[in-house]
């Protein structure tokens, strides 16, 4: 895309004969049987709003919307009215067929719309593609990608693909992981920086430094094949400023701060609240949904039909056509609040079992709470985001802070209890993500480099109400400082790179430390696979007393006892207090040391010691 | 009631004719012409159960109620159907009259159900009788309490009283403030520490070294002919251990923790969140709810229909009495949550205009909510409190850092802002307390000594949404330590004893900085008093930007621009930001210094200063 960019930097006329008049058609297929039978295929040439645009068969253009932008045509169908499998799109001048495109409307998978998804059962694990294994050295640089490989840059592209994550499936089934998010593995085409992904300049392609589209699908593929799931990080506040269409936009409304005769940018304030708070300025609200995240990422205008509209086919493009158990959407609440909601409404009317996280990273529950579907706080402003499930980024907050604390009013153990006691203001307290860390902060072994420490945080998020991510690397003992930069955080994973003398995808290449870490995470993933009781069971806590986090997990059929003593010194608990939990059982067994516990009278936990005890 | 006390101690049959038949009869008297038409009169005596209780006039008893201990009857009449202005109770044995008592129902004040009450448009000034001015040294120290006057000790009973405040009311209505709250001033007969009056022992009854009843009533009056307002502090979830009732219980169920042969003592786990968190172990609710403030204070049921009747004919009694103007319950959130719901309701039913405001003593906007009447936060567990009014207690926490912090993502003048960013989850905002500290937290002259702070403080307390509460003294600069004790927060207030060398109740008594600090507050106060825009206006407020804090309050007729600069340095702000604030108005008048300022372009704003300019 960047040779049809210097094309229309130069003279129309002089060009005009040396372009195909069908440059673009988005998207380049779609499925028969959508929920929504309309589609809205956007069609992209020189000047294109000059011919006219017919369609094989006798099927009928419900709708031609033309913008300011003479390049681009949008057109409406209804695929239900279509019985054909391909159709052709004839580009005419007069009574010319000057172009012309095959269309056509797939088969959708059996089962496509009632697709599982994601859920409390189910622990999901963040890659960052560019940082975890380097499957296919021979696409580290491509022609068309700007950026070059350099594994000695911090803040540069190292070769990380989905090559490199299909080799480590069976690594990652081994560890008990039934869920990948990996940021985005889209075209990210900046020409420095652009490891991240989240500058997007292609929304239909896979980054070719990464693999191609069907790589993609093949990934989806064997991780099904691996009964695991596949999770999309989808980003739609802003794109990347290399994208096709940010440089050369349909209308200027398009994005936010558009100048006239450049691409304008007006930083973000970063201010969410302002999307609720009944006394914010205008100013400030619209600086917050309508600033740009980076300088590199044009925000996009949700508020604009058109733009919600190709943000909604594509998600639905990529669930249809690499078979998605989900998304994440990055910085959900920068959006406009309105079209983000109609986003999420209408992928979530198209797939009802389709679970969607997004990213609200606030302090406070009820903020938090204000995102997520159906949510009684923002239903006082009126309002529903339709999005399934929140990350609960107080429950973040507390961890990073507690496991260096002493008992008090409130730190130590008190401050995740803290965090539970709020959980009536959430709609669906089991459809919150719950992680320790993640690729945008401090690594939980920088924070606490002890596996004494990691054990208990591990004990923890895998055994609360909601669905556990994990981070890449950290299960083998990985560290990270946030402080020297993004760069610290995100490295690469040992033995993902064949010159790597430390290869921590196997046993044997592990180091003794990093199969400590493994192995417990190991355990305890492999052991929630199957507790319904983790899953979807209730909570019963106790307020912690000595830096000693005490609660259950319990349905009709199961109850299992989690204690966390965060006390650098052994405890014994007086169990008479824990009747309520413990009903009439006088039994447990510990599933971490194996060990059985008569619980009739006291506990005993060793210094900075979980059990999670089955009764 | 020692006496009565220790004779209940000794063998009933011994004493039976020592003691008079009836020896308390509450309310002593009551009103015709009540909303709720019912009394219930607590009758006791010794044994008076083996009796009959018989009323004159042909006035028939709706229902008597008997309870575990023989010493109390408690009788139910209909008002509504008594047509004589007083009655006789009679207590018989067989036909043999043996005692009996008259019974008054008297006229109400006209108005009495639609009182006016505490607003918005009110300034609140917290004083501690004990420490504000003792009016009357003769009733320093009675016969019949406990504890004797030291004004050495500092947690002791320094002699201040009500006619300290009576004497005092025209500083006061200079100073502009319009409303009292009063810690408790009924009688607390602890043998010591006895001054704050949170363990009272006679519901019915001032305590005499504050004055009587009538003293009571009579600051009422003074203060109602100064077109001032009385705020009785109420306090519902713990009665004092010298309590006669608690001495002598009607039943077991009265209070909580009861135990055999002896008064139980549990303390509270004083964790609130207990009564909303669904996940939270039944023990710890009920710890929270029914265990003890204190060793001194029995902690009440009020899921006793007896206890919770008693508590609202009593509060009726003191506002039909000394014609009160509203309520500050202690400690709201500790009470058993349906009680003090119900105890509230009936006495809004009763005065439908009456303000009541609760201590909730919690960090967290959402759970501050829950307790407000029809917060939409309660109704998610289908629970309203009734509460019409609830502390600010997140702003207090923002004034006691924001002052002495440079700018930063969540420090400076931001935490303020950020507080108001959460009003949309309160159900009525002009009906929080707002207040930068009081008698139980560190005073505000100590965290900020100088009055630069001072004046930011309250420039900004007076001018937000909610009812603005001071705390006696800080007007001219006192400052204290919680650190050295409650007793340093409480210092007396200078002048309020014939000893004192400093009196700043008056101009010329006052030093240079007391008379700083009084003129400043007075100032702002009674510019406050007529500015319905500052009582009930809108507010729109800024992002904070180099630790300035820009709002506007704003209503049809008027407008008010408030700039709170908390940086070290000038600084000038270019106006052009806050023309959705300042609409047309292009001058304004700075109502601290009386300049006026031209708003076209920029504003000045000096070092560690506010403007409150009117446009």
């Amino acid at each position: 895309m960047r040779k049809l960019y210097i094309i229309v930097a130069l003279s129309a006329a002089s060009l005009a004969f040396s372009q195909k008049a069908l440059e673009k058609v988005e998207p380049a297929f779609w499925w028969k049987g959508m929920n929504n039978p309309e589609l809205q295929i956007l069609v992209y040439g020189k000047d294109i709003v000059k011919n006219e645009i017919e369609l094989s068969d006798g099927i009928q253009v419900k709708k031609i919307q033309k913008v300011e932008n003479p390049n681009y045509v949008f057109i409406t169908i209804n695929t239900s009215e279509i019985n054909v499998p391909k159709f052709r799109i004839h580009v005419k001048n007069g009574k010319k067929n000057i172009d012309s495109y095959t269309y056509e409307l797939k088969q959708r998978e059996p089962n496509s719309i009632n697709r599982n998804s994601f859920t409390s059962a189910d622990v999901m694990y963040l890659i960052m593609p560019d940082r975890f294994a380097n499957g296919n050295p021979s696409n580290d640089n491509t022609k068309d990608t700007a950026e070059k490989s350099d594994r000695k840059n911090h803040g540069g592209r190292h070769g990380g693909d989905i090559e490199g994550i299909i080799k480590n499936l069976d690594y990652l089934k081994e560890l008990g992981v039934t869920t990948i998010w990996n940021t985005p593995l889209l075209e990210d085409n900046e020409p420095s920086y652009s490891y991240h992904g989240y500058a997007q300049s292609d929304y239909y392609k896979i980054d070719p430094r990464y693999g191609t589209n069907e790589d993609y699908r093949r990934m989806a593929d064997e991780l099904h094949k691996r009964d695991m799931k596949l999770i999309m990080d989808y980003v739609t506040n802003h794109w990347g400023s290399q994208s096709w269409i940010i440089k050369d936009l349909p209308a200027k409304d398009w994005i936010h701060y558009w100048k006239e005769g450049e691409k304008g940018f007006k930083r973000s304030n970063y201010r969410m609240t302002t999307q609720f708070d009944t006394n914010a300025a205008k100013i400030d609200t619209e600086n917050c949904m309508d600033g740009w995240f980076d300088t590199t990422m044009p925000d996009m205008n949700q508020s604009n039909p058109l733009v919600v509209n190709y943000m909604v086919q594509n998600a639905i493009w990529w669930i249809e056509y690499a078979g998605l158990d989900g998304l994440r959407v990055d910085t959900y609440s920068y959006n406009d609040k309105k079209g983000i909601a109609e986003w999420t409404k209408r992928i979530t009317d198209e797939y009802p079992n389709l679970n969607i996280v997004g990213e609200v990273w606030m302090h406070d529950q009820a903020q938090i709470s204000y995102w997520q579907k159906d949510s009684k706080i923002s239903a006082i402003e009126n309002y529903n985001s339709y999005l399934p499930s929140v990350m609960d980024f107080t429950l973040h907050d507390a961890i990073g802070q507690v496991f260096r604390e002493d008992s008090g009013w409130d730190s130590g153990m008190q401050r995740v209890y803290d965090n539970f006691a709020n959980d009536f203001l959430y709609p669906d307290v089991d459809n919150l993500l719950v992680f320790a860390e993640n690729h945008d902060t401090q690594r939980f072994n920088q924070s606490y480099p002890k596996i004494e420490d990691y054990k208990l945080a591990m004990s923890l998020i895998l055994t609360v109400r909601g669905i556990p991510q994990l981070y890449y690397g950290s299960e083998i003992g990985m560290s990270g400082d946030k402080g020297k930069g993004d760069g610290d955080i995100r490295r690469d994973f040992p033995g993902g790179w064949k010159e790597d003398s430390n290869n921590a995808f196997t046993q044997s290449g592990r180091t003794d430390s990093q199969n400590q870490y493994f192995d417990f995470t190991k355990k305890l993933l492999n052991w929630r696979k199957s507790k319904e009781v983790i899953h979807t069971g209730k909570t019963l806590h106790y307020v912690p007393e000595n830096n000693v986090y005490v609660y259950f997990r319990y349905n009709d059929k199961e109850r299992v006892m989690v204690v966390i003593n965060n006390n650098t010194n052994a405890q014994t608990l007086n169990l008479k207090r824990f009747s309520e939990g413990l009903e009439n059982f006088t039994r447990g067994k510990d599933i971490i040391s194996g060990k059985e516990f008569s619980l009739q009278n006291s506990l005993n936990v060793p210094a900075k010691t979980s059990l999670i005890i089955e009764l």
